[in-house]
């Protein structure tokens, strides 16, 4: 049998050698050994990554999501694993850009003052002439970047190096204590857990907004618990997640919290399918395949 | 005594000819007959514009707001009107966007779940891909406009006569059953009252979401309880103002209610203070004011 990509319907497109697996189907185990390019459900009842372990010809896995972390270990020795990129800057950088207006203009508080019907005009901060950080230079945050620049604020950049007009992790005690806002936007991995830890979150000024549209553990819960009130905080990631029913995230002061909602809009379709085709089409034809992780 | 420029010490500056008056001042008799350019308080607990009657030699009223309807009325003959333009159009413009976003994403709702600790994660319409249409080219509008563009959306303008790339009201039955969301950005007046009524929204797609940013009385808000479900509503400005709190608005279905949010932010004072600085300096050097409306 010939080697196989092996799509679910979601995002695949028929094609010569492209077989397409239902959103709710576990692949035969013919199907399973002759695959040699596998992406796995973007999310739904059934997480398949683990799949990986019975396809002996597996040489691509394409994930759907920006985030890799819960895929490495899943990952057979010499297979090459590729993330999202792109796919879901649109979507989770418009979320980071929600989140920051609902938090400074209180449309959060006016959500639930709805079902008292309670109108409670009062002054807001606006995000015109804020200073922004961005942490993370990748497709989410030059999206993030993009959709900011036309409001009237300052932002900076942060990578894991400095370079033209982007400031490193060494500026950070120096960069937070200025900024207004600070929007996480990395991948989680060995040098990002933790990061915005009791050390980060104190050098923020007062009624600071932190933002975390990347992974829970960037950020160290028990920190945001305790400067909660003092900053603000926007999250669509949390740690544990998803978040308990009685954790008392949900209650702390200034804190708001969607549950991870980032990537998964209308936008992801379209995206994800044309990026499996492209990526498809590489491996057929002997190319080497983008957005390598591994 | 020389005729003088009275102005609240929200936005006033020290100068020559210039009297700052307590944003919780009534100016004494003396004050008001020596007036020639008034600003009247922007918000608070004392409307004033009513002491333009005691101001027999007032030349320009200088208004700190967007909307004039409410002026009107109140401007002695031959005294000239001006609005703030510029001066709300970042606050209001973004507040435009944070609703939408808010709206679109399930803000609202993940707001509401944090008092339950529901974690509710399900997929939403992104603002990528959305076909937008904008209806009002002043500086909201336009504002509007440019925070929509790095947002992988499509955008149309509207105003009162078609211009390059700006679509005439006698376009709206074709363009609005194209239009994902309609923002609402039109000052208010005879042409604009009711101008979003059941013919105008029973054009609107399934699931569209009309945005009003402008003056409550521009909508119907029987329509708006007609069609509610069927479409989204994101409201910042309503008809009555403020919404008692047993309007049936409140609770109905897929509309979000802001209470007059608009231009009332950090972002205010400095813009104002700047508008109403260059105003007053060409009302005392002889040229003409800018932003006259009457």
């Amino acid at each position: 049998m010939d080697k196989i990509a092996l799509i679910p319907e979601l995002v695949g497109t028929p094609g010569p050698g492209i077989v397409i697996y239902g959103d709710d189907e576990t692949p035969s185990d013919d199907l399973l050994r002759s695959c040699g390019f596998f992406v796995p459900h973007y999310m739904g009842p059934r997480p398949n990554a683990h799949l990986m372990a019975q396809m002996p010809n597996l040489e691509v896995c394409q994930l759907l999501t920006a985030g890799f972390d819960y895929a490495r270990p899943l990952v057979p020795t010499g297979v090459t694993l590729c993330n999202a990129q792109g796919v879901h800057d649109a979507s989770t950088s418009e979320l980071a850009m929600g989140m920051i207006l609902a938090s400074l203009r209180g449309i959060d508080d006016a959500a639930r003052n709805m079902a008292t019907g309670t109108w409670d005009h009062r002054p807001h901060v606006s995000l015109a002439d804020r200073r922004v950080l961005v942490i993370g230079t990748g497709g989410v945050g030059r999206a993030v970047h993009d959709r900011l620049l036309p409001f009237e604020v300052s932002v900076r950049m942060m990578a894991r190096s400095a370079r033209d007009g982007i400031a490193s992790p060494e500026q950070l005690p120096v960069l937070l204590p200025q900024c207004d806002i600070v929007v996480i936007a990395v991948p989680l991995d060995d040098s990002t857990r933790g990061m915005v830890d009791a050390e980060f979150l104190s050098r923020m000024r007062d009624g600071a907004l932190l933002v975390n549209v990347s992974r829970g553990a960037v950020a160290d819960t028990d920190a945001i618990l305790s400067e909660a009130g003092r900053l603000r905080f926007a999250l669509d990631v949390t740690d544990p997640e998803p978040l308990p029913p009685d954790h008392p995230l949900w209650s702390a002061p200034d804190v708001l919290i969607t549950p991870h909602l980032g990537g998964n809009t209308t936008a992801f379709i379209p995206r994800a399918g044309q990026l499996v085709a492209e990526q498809v089409a590489r491996w057929q034809s002997g190319a080497t395949v983008d957005f390598v992780v591994n």
